[in-house]
């Protein structure tokens, strides 16, 4: 029998173990249960199909806020450029995953779905999805072998072989690649959207266990611009708020590494009037920080005197214990990178130490000598816990991802070989597009004169693959 | 006996109507209790002593947050400027002006407290000031009849002759004016902290009633600039997150008012990367917008275009019906302005629009159409409603509250006479200096040459009264 | 005789006398010659009338960058507001007063008038101005007694009995008042424009000889922003692009003192990415500064860091000579204050210390041990020294001075004694009205309901008299 | 004979055709010459040496001015990195470079060098060089046949075999190869740092002639920063400023294009005040743009409005005679793209159209309507024309160039093909590190455990490939 993959933390985690408690469900285990949803369908497993509605509400709500995939749909409807793709689909599903999994369906697409994680599943969406017919397999608080068993029912299921994975983490493409080997040699194509997803791929094709084409959409520029500057540029005010009611007029702060993450928060945090210092390892990004008016020192040189302290490196111990011993009563420290490793938290559970939970995910750890640090989130993700996601993010992601299922579906063989690819430049820049009209946004089209003189297609892509944006 | 003066709505009714209910709580009125604090005192009125320990601690947080007038207490602990002073205190009975009242203690005087809302008491809060031996008549859901039944009983007590009111709204100043109009001629001083109260301090003046010196701290520098400028910079954003989740980035905004709540609101939307209109009927305001890069239009201009549409004028009826008629699907509306009229409201309570409750503050207002606008707050405060006041803001407040009394208290005979004052400036200045150490900012001081040169005092004021800032 | 009170430096002296040589033109002095302009007229004292098509051209381009003056004289062409107003007046003579003086006429005025500083005439446009038959006695290069008799000239005419006076810097007012007092009697306002000018107006009506009205239209709302704020928010960049070609991206600057012209040099000196301190007496500006998020520190602690030092205090002595000891090699620095006194230059000039004059307005002051700064201006005014005043910032002024006169001219008996009065609010705020369509500013209109409401004339004034904008 | 290539245009074109007249020098060819440095050198062929004593000062300036290749210099003194380079240099000849030239003699390298344009060189830096021994064949206004003389002498000379080249433009790489195959085969490396010249490299590369590697300096991070979004961020107010003491507050302007260049000039443009749109033809631009804030329109929607026009495409025809046909009165039109082909200059050469010369590089058109547009430098780049580009910008390509030749020169076989190459991302990081310390700018160094953490170099490269900055 498979041994499942070690368990990989996902994003989303830390959140859902703050929202909301499950008092007011039952407690018998969804696999337990026998349930049908409107029209006689049973092929599904979630939590209560007759949370329907309220679910069907919350995905109408996401719908007007995700332009771009909305767009996608009405487009290519006629074209149903999907149609003969059978997807396992392995994601948070939320109230914007069920928009994009509609979609792929309005594409021509059939679907079964589980979730990547055993905390995030909104589980009146996977109702309102289970009474749309559709096949789903999740409900929030899985164990681990729920959650496996739901991958399991995506993957093996009668008069059903997938021919497509979207995934993110990478869990659905593992289950299926080693415990139904000959099924997986049949995949046209997978999409992965995480980071811890897209570095397995990158390691499987290195060990040249990767079969089939996978494309990588973390790095399209579109999405990455809005996961991390566009968003974390308001995420970091909205969740220092939210924890804190802070003011940020005149506050000092140093944000720990200046890339897209970083960039964000120093954008905004300017423009409220906050005086910035940055802390960076790469001289280039130390050299945009400085003609961008920011202060580059290390982290050592302003911890006594800064009232906000911001990680955003992705490395490990970038605060330390030592730097926390120093910092001033009252500093706020938080972490916006990509895991829970940027401060040594583990650091401050020592006995000296008293910890003061203040609200549900910010904690005062209190010196001996009466000083204290505003800890929020633990050291997880403040964005992800303390504030939410914007739908429109969201879009991007989700418009990304149906692209790229689009184009592996229908790339003609030789395309694509058993390889890790970025989206097209011409697909992300179809994403961009969709989502122009939400602002109102009118594009010039180049004259047929002008685009033989660039040497470009008139329909793009209209940059060189190194361009930097 | 007195017929009360009309009710005064006051700023923080909307908010406190919001948070917590009174289930937990016993039904009985205050009125009807006997209660005790630690040490045998029992001259109070409120809603239970025995939540004193939760609200000391709410108070100790605050003070963390308010340096100026802790700044002052420590500073004037020695000389205790109010030695003597009697103080009748009305105004919001929160941790904030707990801070403030357990200042004027600690500086010398007397206080006997009630609250300027019927709503807005944090009754853990006046338990805490209770068991402090503090005189404090307040709870959160008082009648109309409670609320004078508390003024009253702060202003008519045993052995007690008032000498200085501190009123927010003025119904304490009435109270006394009317009731006992010979205890009233030997106050020394009348603090008065709101537009409303303020207005009716010059009604009386003009009446030639007003017999006492009375401060309108409103109007100070320090303070209109922290209330209106930098606390809406940062609550506009605030609010609207915290209502809806918006992501700002792209957005177009129109900010009915180019005032210092305006401004404030333009600054942070323009930072986080909105596109900008203002409507204004000033000249010069309009000018300020222009050079400020802001394009000024009339609101039915783009009233067609824009998602988000705040006012800020104070003015009545500035988004009308006709408006609303004209908006776009998904339109965010929402008031900034100092009272509930600047959105004409009552025009949307008609039997072909639908109202839909989607969070407390947040009703989608849903044409026949299926076009819904987003209207916060029902056209109330929105940052009062939907986000909270720093309270470094109310620091800055309090002191110079303190000051006033201060002030007022110990003025030569003849410096003030019966007639309604702004802070002197130079006391002004002070309120400003006791909070730069939270900034750490280091003022420069002028040499002997310099001072001469410029024909100041060293210690201030530094600009004539005309000053703009 | 009279003798000529004490010569007051006038702002545009230090740049004139950068401006040009003199070269080519004849050294006889103006009033040696005679000069007969095109249609036989003859009631002049310039340098050369045959210079006035070019003259013209200069004023014609000027006109395209006052949109307010010409709108008014458009406006009031018909009305004729200052017929039967004859105005002694005492100004700059360039093309942008040539505006002021031709709508002054074009309303009905009657002029005579003289230059109020040695150097600052362009003599083309005097040319113009004579050619166009209009009295004006004025040359680049009088010498002080010169100058003293084409103010005289101006004064005292046949058939003239001047009753306005439009002065800058008060040397009409001053002439007329001691040698002609009968005729001051008659005056029926007075309308200045400088610093100087006024102060002298408030000595004077301190020391009870102003007989007459007086109009100090230096601390108009719109003037003083436009003057301050708007104008050196972009002639900082200016005087120190052109006079260094320095790139501002990651320097350190510190700006000495808060006021509008400091808040102008840091919005944009930040704007460019430039790290930025700030130095300041006044608790007020400080705390303005910590919130729009500058650190504000004393001189001392940053000097030997910073690359750009600029002085905007109005005071003496803000840069000494110790400062300038402890700056880094190649530190700039400059004046932004309104005279020559805020860095002691005369410090630097000791044998010790070698002056390498770099550019007409830019030495290297070197230290024995090879240090030099770059100094500019030799501490005057830079900007108005290495760049110049836009024609729309005097358009402001211009428009400013004519409706004080045409309102001192219409005002009934009574409503101005012999005393010195700010412009009225409603005038102000025409001033700023007839700028915005030049933005495309559209400016909304109160309805009755709402004029009612807020206690307004639906056209103005719209603010109390302290309001600070 | 060789028949020499096309002549390419060269950006410094248009600027050096307006700086200073040659009528103070004699009219004698240099080649005709016969001159001898201090201390007998020969090998040189300049306008006068006797200049050497001036250009020596410019030289010291320009290095206070440059601190990364000055850095450098001291860095690798003693190392001599380029011991046994003998690099033929064609590059523009001013105080900049021949820091650069400097530099790279240092560092241990023969060189010979020629100007890269007929008009950019300045004398007195040539006169310099040579008097140092350089031999520098290069002045101000050589004719074409003079131009490629001058290459060829760098080229071919006694017991001088060349191993390197450094080219701007690519004509010194075509010159050789065609003319001296035989001695371009010994070549180790050519640096370019021109779009034109890489342009010219990479076809040679797809046409296999290019037998060598060659490295495109242009396009690396650090420097394409520098030369576009932090140049142009400040060089576009410069040049609009000198060339029409234009007021930035209020005006609404349009960039088209929103590369690096675009995003440069609105960031500075909208710090300034204005009202900004943007013209897009790729959407993953437009939307940046829209996030920044700015509204995406067609150069048609609001020709009729706006004051500015700036292009910054790099693309043709752009502003047609259309467009300016439509453009309001006193509109002003520049480009700011790479070529004189943005705007279509020539449609404005037509009989009912008058043109005006204001200044040098200003041009008033004036319809028949009287309507007159502003058109700076006839179209060409206005930044080159009417400002001036800062040394520490060119210290960054100096720095780049220096680099790229170590790197090329001390690579181990193999490392590099015939083909052409990014600069390696580690020396880009150094590029950037040598510039930080005149920004004070403090790098953190990672531990080993971080590195480890990160799988990353503790010395770089910090990012991979494809990272966006």
């Amino acid at each position: 029998m498979l041994s499942p993959p070690p368990y990989y933390p996902h994003v989303d985690e830390e959140r859902a173990s703050y929202t909301g408690s499950s008092s007011d469900e039952d407690d018998i285990s969804p696999r337990e249960k026998s349930q049908t949803a409107g029209d006689g369908f049973t092929d599904f497993c979630i939590k209560n199909v007759a949370q329907a509605a309220f679910g069907r509400r919350e995905i109408e709500i996401a719908e007007q806020e995700m332009p771009g995939i909305v767009a996608l749909r009405k487009r290519a409807a006629e074209d149903k450029p999907l149609r003969g793709a059978k997807i396992v689909g392995c994601t948070h599903i939320n109230a914007q995953t069920a928009v994009l999994i509609e979609t792929l369906i309005s594409l021509g697409a059939s679907v079964r779905w589980a979730a990547c994680n055993i905390y995030s599943t909104q589980n009146e969406v996977a109702a309102a999805l289970a009474e749309k017919s559709i096949p789903v397999f999740a409900w929030r608080g899985e164990t681990e072998e729920d959650f496996w068993w739901c991958i399991d029912k995506c993957i093996n299921a009668e008069n059903w072989q997938p021919n497509m994975i979207l995934d993110d983490g990478g869990d659905a493409t593992h289950l299926m690649l080693k415990k139904y080997p000959a099924m997986f040699k049949l995949i046209r194509g997978i999409v992965e959207e995480s980071v811890t997803g897209v570095h397995r791929l990158y390691q499987l094709s290195k060990q040249q266990k990767l079969s089939v084409p996978a494309m990588n959409v973390n790095d399209s520029v579109t999405k990455t611009k809005f996961d991390n500057l566009y968003s974390c540029r308001e995420s970091i005010i909205d969740s220092l708020k939210r924890a804190t009611d802070i003011m940020f007029g005149g506050k000092q702060a140093i944000v720990c590494g200046y890339g897209e993450v970083g960039k964000g928060c120093c954008q905004s945090l300017k423009g409220l009037g906050c005086v910035l210092y940055v802390a960076e390892i790469d001289p280039i990004c130390a050299l945009q920080a400085s003609m961008d008016g920011l202060r580059v020192v290390k982290l050592n040189e302003v911890i006594r005197n800064v009232d906000i302290i911001i990680t955003a490196t992705g490395n490990k111990n970038v605060v330390t214990r030592e730097h926390m011993d120093r910092m001033k009563n009252g500093a706020l420290l938080c972490n916006m990178g990509h895991s829970n490793t940027e401060i040594d938290v583990n650091s401050l559970r020592t006995p000296e130490l008293t910890w003061e939970k203040v609200r549900s995910s910010v904690d005062h750890v209190i010196w001996p000598d009466g000083k204290r640090i505003v800890l929020l989130a633990e050291g997880r993700l403040v964005n992800l816990t303390c504030s939410s996601v914007p739908s429109f993010v969201v879009s991007i992601s989700a418009a990304t991802q149906a692209l790229a299922l689009i184009e592996l579906f229908n790339a003609p063989a030789g395309r694509y070989k058993a390889d890790v690819y970025l989206l097209p430049k011409k697909m992300d820049e179809y994403v961009a597009s969709l989502h122009l009209p939400s602002f109102d946004a009118h594009l010039t089209e180049l004259t047929e004169e002008q685009a033989k003189y660039m040497g470009l297609n008139k329909a793009g892509p209209f940059k060189p693959n190194y361009y930097r944006y």
